[in-house]
């Protein structure tokens, strides 16, 4: 047993949680030592903690409260802004075993589940009782509904059915002081004190370590699902008919964008046979029931095709509809194949889609990257992709300076420089830029009033 | 002019916001010492501040705090747990002359209103634009949009469409410090930070004082609105009917019920010929589009004969539909001819709101009170009024008696002891026993966090 680091002793650790629930081999710190954001900082751990109970969390934070040591909270370390990276004598405290639907009550709608259950497990554990948890982030089927509360991520279908923090009634926290509390509610409404459930949402376990969370459900039948599709000769023009849809007063449950780069990435793969002459494809989703369904979709249909779509195709059939969102659900892994990507996560209003989109073309000619683009496009919330080539210090510097330029742009929009995935450490420049100093304050006495040491996942977030 | 208090010379406040917008004479000092919660205590405040502009009201919080006196923020006064009711030094800050739509934005589909603009003013004023905002309290035609916010408003479409806070995109704050604060974003998603914006909505004034909002709205076209009502011979047989609704996997756009008290109280005062031998009457509202919501709407008419409903009624009309909602919309006016009504709004699971009927007609037979009940029984949040006969001391004992009886039972049946009125003055010993000490402790911390002199409305919401 190599003590990691010299200065502090955890062995205290492993006597509070279990020497079985500690990793402290180099490969096991390396594999926790940072989430998806390779392009954010990270340190390595002091050790890694795979809890798995409520009271395990709490001596962990107990212990490092104690032995002024930092607790990173993890999911599966999906996340794509570094706030799952590991910090300077720092424990990364894994959820991950926390993997239990622990109830679905089907009467009242609603589950309540560990931190650690995958998002897909998830759903597809309360659609066997005839239930459906909305948010879909793209990452549902690796993603923890444990990291998307901490991050209140976001997904396709959220333009109509809202983000997690939607859905979060109540959960239980581990605080900085390793005290355990249930916030919130079970019941359909509530007004009884502060939001401190929507508080912890999206705090990125600076604030405390939610071990459970009760999550609001809909019903699963009175949708009809149907995909409209269109390709369009450039972004700007799949941009303006995103505007065109909106303005028309229609809400879809998806409206989806795939540049040319990400078809081609895809079809490169997956010899989809996408046509060659094709720009960008938009990709909608409508669900009312029955015959409004049916005449919805063709007015999107129509929308699209006066906005200058081509081979604006409909489907009713689920594996039809799965066939035409292929590319939207492909195109990240198919451009990671292509080199490292830095994602983005800007959000402008919606009227604004297509200049900003403007502007992200013109942000990669000036600086010389390939940017790809996927966008939830009726929420005005952008994924441009950064593409650098692997070891290419160069390109990795104009990529970074890339990022920085779109977020100034997003900013100059009106927008905001995260959507979904959070700030972490990829974004705090950015959110500097969008707070302002006194709204900063703010954010740094909430989090000196509830973790006043400073204990849990310091510097991210804010 | 006459000190009030003589310990507080009120002239530097007349200096810093104007002489002519502060009121000191007794009947204003009366007629803003509280709102709607008579049965809460309140103190007779120094003066009321009129403030038609951020900087007038920032102006008042900075001269308050510099001077230790406590600023009670106050919308229309229409509050029924006493969060606007004056406390010990303090001057009562009204925003009621704050009643513009600043902007709307068709495109966005976003309002910016000041806080003093009448619910239904919003909502008149948006649909001449195609929109909608869907918060409807009870008081949506006198009460302000920053009462709602304060108070986290509900309303009859909440079942479907989600409460204030769901709407609420931004705001501009005044701290308690008296500095200004633009929070949240005009986007349609954003995480940037910790979501403050939601931890000021249902703070009661207590973190800041808001004096612009920018609310997200939906689009008023696209739906078809239809109403089923049927009548029951008992309060529990409707609540069976409610459990029934919900366990169809049905998310009715209404779901209320109205009891026998309430019906006699409307009939006797409207003369609406309501059928004499009814004694419960649920009224659902379903607003799919097209043929799929005219099967609902014939589901709910089935399920509501199903349970024992009689004179089960569909209605399509806008007129129609008005008519057969008009006993649910006078009853509290009506009953408020009776005498001082204690207004409750404890909110149970809907799986339980059978028996929680039960148990409050069991309360009123126990502690000889008349209790009338109306409900958002699709949300499980229920409003017994507790009727006691003007000047009869005993009869308000007896009133508060079973006020917090069914206190208790909603919290022993997994409730909360607050819907959507707020916790006020009225709900904090139940708020007490709901929470916690270690939570209503994270509740001190954040309000010392905001406000560490105690400036804003000190002892209301916790």
């Amino acid at each position: 047993m190599t003590i990691v680091s010299p200065d502090v002793d955890v062995s205290g650790l492993e006597a509070a949680v279990g020497a079985d629930r500690v990793l402290r081999d180099p490969d096991s710190l390396a594999r926790y030592s940072h989430d998806d954001a390779e392009w954010a900082p990270w340190e390595t751990p002091l050790a890694v903690v795979l809890a798995r109970t409520t009271e395990e969390v709490a001596a962990t934070v107990r212990w490092a409260a104690a032995s002024g040591v930092r607790v990173v909270p993890r999911g599966a370390g999906t996340g794509l802004s570094g706030a799952a990276n590991a910090v300077a004598d720092s424990v990364v405290l894994s959820l991950e075993l926390m993997d239990a639907v622990l109830e679905v009550d089907v009467d009242e709608r609603y589950a309540v589940v560990q931190p650690g259950v995958v998002n897909d497990a998830l759903r597809a554990t309360v659609a066997r009782h005839g239930l459906w948890y909305p948010p879909d982030p793209a990452s549902s089927a690796i993603s923890t509904i444990g990291g998307n509360v901490a991050t209140n991520a976001g997904g396709i279908c959220c333009v109509k059915y809202g983000v997690t923090r939607d859905y979060v009634l109540g959960m239980t926290v581990v605080l900085a002081d390793g005290s355990v509390v249930e916030l919130g509610r079970r019941t359909a409404k509530g007004v009884a004190g502060y939001d401190l459930v929507g508080l912890m949402v999206g705090s990125e376990g600076t604030l405390g370590v939610v071990t459970s969370v009760t999550l609001k459900l809909l019903p699963l039948a009175g949708r009809d699902e149907r995909a409209v599709i269109g390709y369009f000769p450039s972004l700007v023009a799949a941009g303006d008919a995103v505007a065109a849809v909106s303005r028309a007063g229609i809400v879809p449950a998806a409206l989806e964008i795939v540049d040319r780069t990400c078809l081609r990435a895809v079809d490169e793969w997956m010899h989809l046979g996408l046509p060659d002459d094709v720009d960008t494809l938009l990709l909608a989703r409508v669900d009312e029931r029955g015959a409004a369904g049916d005449e919805l979709a063709a007015h999107v249909a129509d929308i699209f095709a006066a906005a200058g779509g081509t081979d604006v195709e409909r489907a009713t059939d689920p594996v039809e509809i799965d066939r035409l969102f292929q590319a939207r659900r492909l195109a990240y892994p198919a451009l990671e194949r292509l080199g490292p990507v830095l994602t983005e996560d800007v959000c402008v209003p919606r009227g604004a889609v297509p200049e900003m989109l403007r502007r992200i073309q013109a942000t990669a000619a000036a600086h010389d990257v390939t940017i790809a683009n996927i966008a939830h496009a009726g929420d005005g919330n952008l994924h441009p992709l950064i593409i650098a080539p692997e070891g290419d210090a160069a390109a990795k510097d104009r990529a970074e300076a890339a990022f920085s330029a779109i977020v100034d742009d997003c900013l100059a929009l009106g927008g905001t420089v995260t959507g979904e995935h959070g700030v972490g450490l990829l974004k705090l420049p950015g959110l500097r830029q969008e707070l302002g100093q006194r709204v900063l304050d703010l954010h740094r006495s909430v989090k000196d009033a509830l973790d006043p040491a400073g204990t849990l996942n310091p510097g991210k977030a804010f």
